[in-house]
């Protein structure tokens, strides 16, 4: 039986096109600023977003890092909801690596209110952290794969601004929103300082992620890169892949939501399974099951359908271009095993 | 007129006995420990609490950072309550110094459930911060300066020890707890790992806490108070304040629970002022008004009432040993006016 | 006018039977341990180092800065040669990661000795770092591409062990070390608790470096690894690369070797230019011309010889794959004219 | 037999009549800046060393410290003499604390010349730390007590200047060099971006030491002394012990000096003692002995004079307050019993 894998869209494998793609790449030394192919895709992510300049990176939690050591300094505090990747899936790394506290406010999901943002701002006092950067997550993987609205994205900035904070997007799967709502991803990335995309997520390329912001802010970020181990020196052969995936793989994420939506409307007439349908808005699913989530998780894992436990009675599946419209259907007959069983 | 200072109980002033005991104090050079005051301290101290060793330092917030320090290593995370002074006051230390990540829980008045703790510890896995320690206040400053009822105190200590996280507790006011329950403070700290004290809140010292803990934690905690530059020479001369107040101020405690009491029944006859005269533990009284607390702190502190914002509508008064039964009468009468015009 | 490029054995370009052995690689997503090739990889550079366990990390920076992660806390000291790469050329990391004080200490050629080392070592005391780490680096670069001898690196380490410290071997270039002496590398690799390599440079990879180790040390390196944001899905395609080369370019070095020694002797004719051909050991030349260094370089990359400047009046070449005997011959005539005129 | 302490001018303790003006102290919580012995030292302080403002903390580390954090950030750079306080004695604080990696030049006795500072720093590189403080240090303690006249201080902090870099100057002996030299402490101090000054050094004060620069800078380290754990409430009865000490104790410190010279000379007649008589500048003197320093220290401590060993076989002795001129003619007698036994 072969194992159909929800558990991230980081699993997808790349395709033979992209494979030659990435074989046939034009390189150079990167950490001398030679790779043509690099130099590439970096042009290319920042007039995606709006931005002046854009960085490649090996991964998406090290271009949030990155981030984060440009906005703050020790002692500095970043806001963002409670839930968020930076939080709680970057191994401590913005308090380990720069010594910020994060602040997190807990969002429905995932998303927060101006009102909430304007509370959570101190007020210069030494006895107090001081709030210096709002982090959002666009999707929020979290919340459910949840789109942040661009008026509401707009009205949380715009209180981050008056209160003198800088602004980051995680937008690791800022393509899902674009596709999912047909505004384009520059909308919310250009009312930020900087914006973070991943090519190895539902974009389907195996390596890397870029950080866009100020061509100033940018050049900063190459020496906070080498000083992370995230120089890396012919990179071009992965650009060439990424190049790929933002050329042939940011539509087809259609499918993905497609994928998620059938998923949804089967698993809401199984007995004992809760899933809000109508909060399935791009290729993430939460799902509540009868049973905790770690039996659960391995119950399915064991009728070929790999999933992730999310929470005590919440599990996590992720449609992603190695999932089609057929594995959907057989996930659907694995999964009413597993909970008739 | 002169002005009633409830804003905290650090404003005391060291009083002639305790002057006098500070200017004939024996001293030596501590960095050397060879000041005979500081060392009779820090073995009173470690009496007290039941621990094995004690260190003294200039404040209540070198106390807990340096156990921040001794327990947790940069990516650990430590397990708190959202409000509690680590987080709140202690200017991002714990990030900033330490590299910690703090995971603040939402406790009513301060208090965590054994549940929330262990919903909180995180299994081990490369994504997250390590859970590696568990932080409690108590008295709780921000939950309105209550006391851990020590039967619950011992199961959420008891969960953690289960998940094999090291224990802090804050006792900054930790004497209010005891003279308030008639529960020794060892009985708390003995649970703990580390325990801290202050000197200089209700007890009426000028300056300096401790930081009390098995023989080993203390003697590593001597080199990160250096690090931190909380090594003073003859500091024999604060230590002999110290040890004055633990002699002398301890009992007297009560003094200050009964005139918060007595605020409290007094401003619950206010119109439009709420206050729980039931959740009045010990010497901290948070005080709703209907006015915003900027304005109404402005407006007591023109009538010589000093208080601190504490929310949006709150405001905390903290009772001490500078403030007199006659003082509480008249700081009454002026809020009345102040609440009333 | 074609440049032949000497600024640094890292601008190789992957040769087309790496880059089909790369576009043919079987992955997986190695955040999760399963991309096949990654862990190929990993097994194989742990036997030829005699270690237990082995970890694929984006860069040589990152390999090495894990290690001092590993080994070391804030407040620790490395104890180091003066010119090391973990100094110079990291970024500031070791302090800005880890918190981690370096001790450099000034080596003949990037060697120590062991009575250097012995007195480095600082006692137990509050006031010093503790003393918790000696790193060396072979071939050391700055000495220029100086092997250790086995016997001295043994005495040197001993030293250490007796002090009770951890001891990291930057091996970059650990390779060139084994073809320049006959050696294997795990000679030395197995007499430390780390050692990191580095494929992207004299061995052609175009990217990537591991660090091996204990499997327990391993283990704790994906966590940093992570933290830093070096975790890559898909990364059996570098891994291919890397594996190609162990495979395929070790020997080769010999080569470069050769080079290197002919540049050396071509060079020590022309009037003006200081070379100790002696001390040519594997593929780095240290140069010293009459002009300073920066106008050197700049005359020198205007006739297509590209190199960088190093000291005031030194001048580093760097043999590597992409550099033939041809290439060779015809820079001696570049590298002459630059001089004579 | 008295013991008589040379181990450091620390150990010296509080006259009677400091200690009077510590208990008649006016005070008040100096956290929120309410303390007027506070202020008014702090003012003393500023005046003095002609720099707008200054801030009072329980150590010279700390004072230092806070200096290190005003003007670095992680992945800094600060140069400084090798053997300085803050690289050899904090206890790796400045990069544990602030991520600051020190390159340490080795100075003839303390001191640096221009042409070094030149020399060491960086060109922005994202491979490099980036260099940002230049830290001297006035005596030099390390160095033997050594002052740095004034022209060449000049002189290399123009270096700094041109460069870029912000200057501080450790100066918790400055007051030595002030009276050794005849030139006023202010004249190296408003060279600088930010001076510390000790009072529980030679001046004979129990606790503190302050940091003094623009008042931005010291608004900016009220907050890094919170952070710190520095913060202390009636710091007062610590301030008026210091403030005591700036007006009787300065001027004294003649004596101190000239009780080193007679140590030298009389020291310079035993046999096997190596003195340089004429490069006791100040308090301190360094001594070479026959037998190691940790044996002869020992030895002089069982003949009841306390000393530290400082290298192989070098002293360091430091007069202070409470070394009379009796005590130094006594010391001369057991010493000179030590070397002939």
């Amino acid at each position: 039986m072969r194992p159909i894998d929800f558990r991230s869209d980081t699993v997808t494998k790349p395709t033979p096109a992209m494979r030659r793609a990435m074989a046939e790449a034009e390189v150079g030394d990167d950490v001398y600023g030679e790779d043509p192919t690099v130099n590439r895709l970096e042009e290319r992510v920042a007039e995606r977003l709006g931005l002046e300049a854009a960085l490649f990176v090996p991964s998406g939690t090290q271009a949030n890092q990155i981030a984060m050591g440009l906005h703050c300094r020790p002692g500095d505090e970043v806001i963002t909801e409670l839930g968020s990747h930076i939080v709680q899936y970057e191994g401590g790394a913005l308090s380990a690596l720069w010594g910020i506290q994060p602040q997190g406010l807990p969002g429905a999901h995932g998303l927060l209110t101006p009102e909430q943002v304007a509370a959570a701002v101190r007020s210069e006092n030494i006895h107090a952290p001081r709030s210096k950067l709002l982090s959002l997550e666009n999707t929020h993987n979290r919340g459910g794969g949840t789109v942040w609205p661009l008026e509401r994205f707009r009205a949380v900035v715009e209180v981050a601004r008056k209160a003198g904070l800088a602004v980051h997007l995680d937008g690791a799967r800022l393509f899902n929103a674009q596709v999912a709502t047909g505004t384009p991803a520059s909308s919310w990335a250009k009312l930020t300082d900087t914006t973070s995309v991943c090519f190895s997520k539902g974009l389907g390329a195996p390596v890397g992620s870029a950080l866009a912001g100020s061509k100033a802010l940018i050049q900063e970020a190459r020496r906070l890169r080498k000083r992370l181990g995230g120089g890396m020196r012919q990179a071009g052969l992965l650009a060439a892949g990424a190049l790929h995936a933002l050329e042939h793989h940011v539509e087809r994420l259609a499918e993905d939501h497609a994928h998620a939506r059938r998923l949804a409307a089967g698993l809401s007439e199984l007995p004992g399974v809760k899933v809000e349908a109508a909060r399935v808005e791009t290729n993430i699913l939460l799902v509540e099951f009868a049973r905790p989530s770690g039996e659960m998780a391995s119950r399915l894992n064991a009728l070929g359908v790999l999933v992730n436990a999310f929470g005590p009675y919440t599990i996590r599946l992720v449609c992603h271009m190695d999932v089609s419209a057929a594995d959907v259907e057989e996930s659907l007959a694995r999964i009413r095993r597993a909970v008739e069983s």
